[in-house]
């Protein structure tokens, strides 16, 4: 089937190293069903509603910028943290937006997001629907978090994993270049969920160890059984790394990085600090009461823009989703979510499916129980044996100068 | 010319993405000349004084073994910060190194690092003069810094250098993901240069800007310039980028870094807070006095580790001062450093000479003043003429499981 229409498309929520990958996917398959337009909203749902349209034609008619968009992190269309009213509340962001798809003669909306953007999704579509819009609107998958439902993984983990894992794996040959004792704790983005933090496991191989401790925020934090699995290992090893997402809380369900940010602290300034740290609070916890040399590394917002590092499975299944999300409109669905589910570990296979984004919206995944070690310290093999395929292979960064080469809105 | 007798390399100071590819260059070359054993130090001259030797023909027989050394961080051999005795006061270290020597049938030592290391080498080959030992003693440059006199360069700061300008530049990405203003301030290392802060500027390009400011250790910070600076730029912008040397001094000659660790804060266990934050002192000082969203990032130890980020160009050219200085000393030569002379800018072309290495365990190199914006908040077309050519070319890692392999000691 083929589009007479035109196809509106945006990014919203935090980044990924992929998130233009779906964006490629989205606008390719639109074109080749023959949609007459593509655009882009700025800034998401936010910008639309400011009127922020792009016309992605005058950026992508040559492949050779597709090229780069798939090697561009973060979102090219910009993004947004924005929540739609109840459309019984307040019905006047839906009026307008449903005003502008009117005067721009779009047929199907994609947002690429996690599960607020689905949430976006699943009320513009039950707007649509009461006010019988024939407009489609489909939600494209995507966080580094992995915290979707109804998706065997989201796009955009498989790169934060392999980021992650890597430059775990050269922190801790960085560790060992003294002769002396130390313990080095790597602080893993994940506020609720401990996919990213779980994935340093995959540092693990026949060349290294892996991190010997992974706090998932999935178990409360142990601090007497921590200290005694550190104190156990400082005996037997030179160094001991240990991965630590940022959302652990303590048995009282406070984050870990709450208490040290809540300890009085102030700037230089006078005023109140800003300390994100879980690490630093696990590695001075480490150096107090065990006396032993310690340093904490945060691995930053790097882990959702390191495009030099992506994975190209991920790469290719973000760019997949996209375009089955097209195809799912123009057969004329709506409300719904382009999943991937998976049909085999060894060798790996998956597919795309359609999955009910209001679903996706109220849910978030966590890692399963039977994951994570009895004493809540590591992950599994079968942790291992889901997430390892989704850091395979790589996509080259086209280098000019000796960086890699993107591409912005503005500078074509 | 040809070795007869055996060899013996070290590795000292803190790691690159590179020193195992001069360590690559020195037992090849050493074997290629007949060498019968090239032996390491582990944990450099420390660990050597407690007898720590290795056999390296154990670990690189096969031609795969050294590929991988090229593309794994850290030390191979381990390292160590330690300064000799000046012989005239002790001469006990000085007599155990060379009875081992005379153990081992050593007829050349090598030893890869910076200032202290070349320190060391020089402090050898005098005692070895004075006691007419036969012993040849070469070092071979290494610092990401690049703060080593009588070289056009240092090995291990071109990787680095490209790391920090790939990072910066995905970092620059992110930062406009937001239809909000902000100000990003990335931290770089560098004690007493601003070679590696400078080489921020790399990011720049047709696709991006680049940081808006640079501030190096050489200059003196000036907050009201700085400030006013930073006040321009948030006017006519959205983001702003600061790239600032860790090294960064206020007028005072107190480092920024230390204006936070100094304000008294107490970690969440009552002890003095250790914050490491010249990045975290100016978002803080931004954000005070000019009311603006800003974020402090530090780009952390992986400066000297991301092997997977590697500049070809600086991989090579470790090799081959490694393989030159053994050339060297199956010359006869001693107490030299082979250093790197640049023949042109473009094309690039370098070659290797011999230095005294008395020479340069005594100086520091900076970066030059005319190299530096008059205002002392970026640097010029001269800086980027020299370090452009440094981060070309890349060595593709060899991934294992989604993973680069490396390899290690105890681990063939």
């Amino acid at each position: 089937m083929a589009w007479t229409t035109n196809v509106l498309v945006g990014q919203s929520g935090g980044p990924t190293a992929v998130i233009n990958s779906s964006l490629a996917g989205v606008y390719e398959s639109a074109k080749s069903l023959g949609a007459p337009h593509v655009y882009g909203m700025q800034y998401g749902i936010e910008g639309l509603l400011q009127g922020k349209f792009v016309d992605l034609d005058q950026y992508f008619s040559d492949k050779m910028q597709i090229e780069l968009l798939k090697r561009t992190p973060s979102s090219f269309l910009g993004s947004c943290r924005f929540k739609l009213p109840e459309a019984s509340v307040d019905d006047r962001p839906y009026r307008k937006l449903f005003q502008l798809f009117e005067e721009h003669a779009i047929g199907a909306v994609f947002y690429i997001g996690g599960n607020d953007s689905m949430d976006t999704i699943a009320k513009l579509s039950a707007y649509g629907a009461a006010i019988n819009s024939p407009i489609r609107f489909i939600g494209v998958p995507k966080t580094i978090d992995n915290d979707l439902a109804l998706t065997d993984h989201t796009p955009g983990y498989g790169s934060a994993a392999k980021y992650v894992a890597t430059i775990l794996k050269e922190v801790i040959c960085d560790d060992s270049v003294y002769n002396i004792r130390s313990v080095t704790v790597a602080e893993i983005m994940g506020r609720h969920t401990g996919w990213l933090a779980g994935a340093a496991s995959l540092a693990k191989g026949a060349d290294s160890d892996g991190p010997d401790i992974i706090l998932l925020p999935e178990r409360r934090f142990d601090e007497a059984a921590f200290l005694a699995r550190v104190s156990e290992l400082t005996a037997t090893r030179h160094n001991v790394t240990i991965a630590v997402s940022e959302g652990v809380k303590n048995k009282d369900g406070v984050f870990l990085c709450d208490l040290v940010s809540t300890a009085g602290q102030l700037d230089a300034f006078g005023h109140k600090a800003i300390l994100s740290g879980t690490s630093r609070y696990l590695a001075d916890l480490i150096r107090v009461r065990l006396g032993c040399k310690t340093r904490a590394i945060e691995f930053s917002t790097l882990q959702r823009c390191a495009s030099h590092l992506a994975s190209r499975t991920d790469v290719t299944e973000a760019y997949q989703v996209g375009g089955a999300a097209v195809e799912a409109a123009a057969e004329g669905k709506t409300g719904l979510m382009c999943a991937i589910r998976r049909l085999s570990d060894q060798p790996y296979q998956v597919t795309t499916e359609l999955v009910d984004v209001q679903q996706v919206a109220n849910l978030e995944k966590r890692v399963p129980d039977e994951w994570i070690t009895p004493d809540g310290m590591q992950v599994t093999e079968e942790f291992e044996r889901y997430a390892r395929p989704l850091i395979q292979a790589e996509l080259t960064p086209i280098y000019i100068n000796g960086v890699p080469r993107h591409i912005h809105l503005g500078n074509v």
